[in-house]
């Protein structure tokens, strides 16, 4: 059996869509939203960001970006941000990995204004999402969940393992799918028997970091296999999952050409969110 | 085999003692920390505020208790804790269940403030038990962690099902175990095998709020089982765990008995964080 590949594309253009929609609603005098990027100098953060751009510019959402390095302490960011909260043409904020050496993920997570916070890293937004009240998630694992809807699968009843509990992946993906009614597992590397876990998952989320950890024996037949993973081999983006999972899975979403594509195009609809153009249960309904 | 009984008695007097040598180190002219209960006219909020004074009065900390009911909207709900967050003799506030009709658990959370929040329920707390750095953690979930401390039962590497996702125990616990190392399976009533995933516990946390509904026949022969449960019957209080489990059990933290003790010198301790009497990582080693 070879797994149907879940695609990002598709979901990417129905996003778009939707996007441009809700866009063409708005009333005249309004004019876009906008997004500020804080851009490391990083190379990775700097692909990422012209992604972004390019994706904005397609759907004619504004876009600008402020660089920061090093030299930004932790008491130079607390301003940066102020002002950018303050500023009314700014719409949402997006702190780009990695961030300033003196800036930790707890600074920014108590930093970002959680009314511009479009990646939800805000400690309101995560205090949301531990609460079961999710307002805008963080948009890489709510990606990974729009894009199971867009093809019809189901969360809710199933059981879920997450390999990986990242701030940014693997614990807010747990706490979505718990809002989704999915049974939930997370492992992690102290997880002393990995492959009996997931052997159990009706759905198996991969965000390790570790290419090609899950191989096909520790997949159940006919399970969907979602994959996270970033890691560059040989100047090729790789993934947590082994190529070789599609023999067995009945889905796959793949690295890479799954979940990235959708990533950058859930920013767009968390800034339309933020933007008060969509309704807090639109976008991801039966979410409390 | 019987299991070992893990009772919350010599928990509380461990914790009280550490209490009180805290207490004696600060300085001469520094007041006792303050409690301010928000108390609504319920039968058990009323004996629960009960216990927390008689602990408090034995402890020589300071509480007071402010009626709420529900005539009390959102906005004036706003106005008494903004006035108990600029008030400098109030230490820690403690909003006891049921909430006046007209605040929402959102509300609550969004209107704590953090500083103050001795419960652990304000956004910024849960935020930061979500990224995976908790300071101040709600007294139930982190008194069963503390009682396991207490019996030297090793929590990192194995693997934790939790019963219950409410945002009171089961959902923090479930991160505040994913902080401390464990594997967590998350479980709850759309769970659709229930005993197939809690037989695969080594510690099972049990918070549905379902008298008795856990059997022996749920539970691994050796596993620790840990019951939050708290339901009336005939006037008295039973848990979620049937007594007879016991005899699988290697250890069992009974209701009554067991956490339920603790979860009251876990608030003092919590007072005294914020008072900053006790260091971050005092209380909860290993905690990052």
């Amino acid at each position: 059996m070879a797994a149907r590949i879940l695609s990002g594309r598709p979901v990417v253009e129905s996003l778009h869509a939707r996007i441009q929609q809700v866009l063409a609603r708005r009333a005249p005098h309004q004019g876009p939203p906008t997004l500020t990027v804080l851009l490391p100098n990083d190379p990775s953060a700097q692909a990422y960001a012209r992604a972004i751009r390019k994706q904005f510019t397609t759907l004619r959402l504004d876009y600008c970006t402020v660089d920061i390095d090093d030299t930004l302490d932790e008491s130079r960011f607390a301003i940066l941000l102020k002002r950018l909260a303050e500023d009314e043409s700014v719409t949402g904020i997006l702190a780009l990995q990695p961030l300033p050496k003196g800036v930790s993920r707890r600074s920014l997570a108590r930093l970002m204004p959680p009314t511009k916070d479009v990646d939800g890293v805000s400690f309101e937004q995560q205090g949301r999402l531990a609460i079961g009240s999710p307002w805008i998630a963080p948009s890489t694992p709510l990606g990974g969940l729009i894009l199971l809807q867009h093809y019809g699968i189901e969360v809710a009843g199933r059981h879920a393992v997450v390999i990986g509990r990242s701030p940014v992946v693997g614990r807010p993906l747990a706490l979505l799918l718990l809002a989704r009614d999915a049974t939930v597992t997370i492992c992690h590397r102290r997880t002393p028997d990995l492959a009996k876990l997931t052997r159990q998952a009706d759905l198996l989320f991969v965000a390790a970091g570790q290419p090609h950890l899950v191989k096909p024996d520790m997949v159940a037949p006919g399970a969907v296999v979602i994959d996270f993973g970033v890691s560059v081999r040989d100047g090729r983006l790789i993934g947590d999952v082994d190529p070789a999972v599609a023999e067995v899975a009945s889905a796959l979403a793949p690295v890479p050409g799954g979940t990235g594509p959708v990533t950058t195009a859930v920013l767009a609809l968390n800034l339309l969110r933020l933007a008060g153009l969509l309704e807090e249960n639109d976008l991801f309904p039966g979410a409390p």
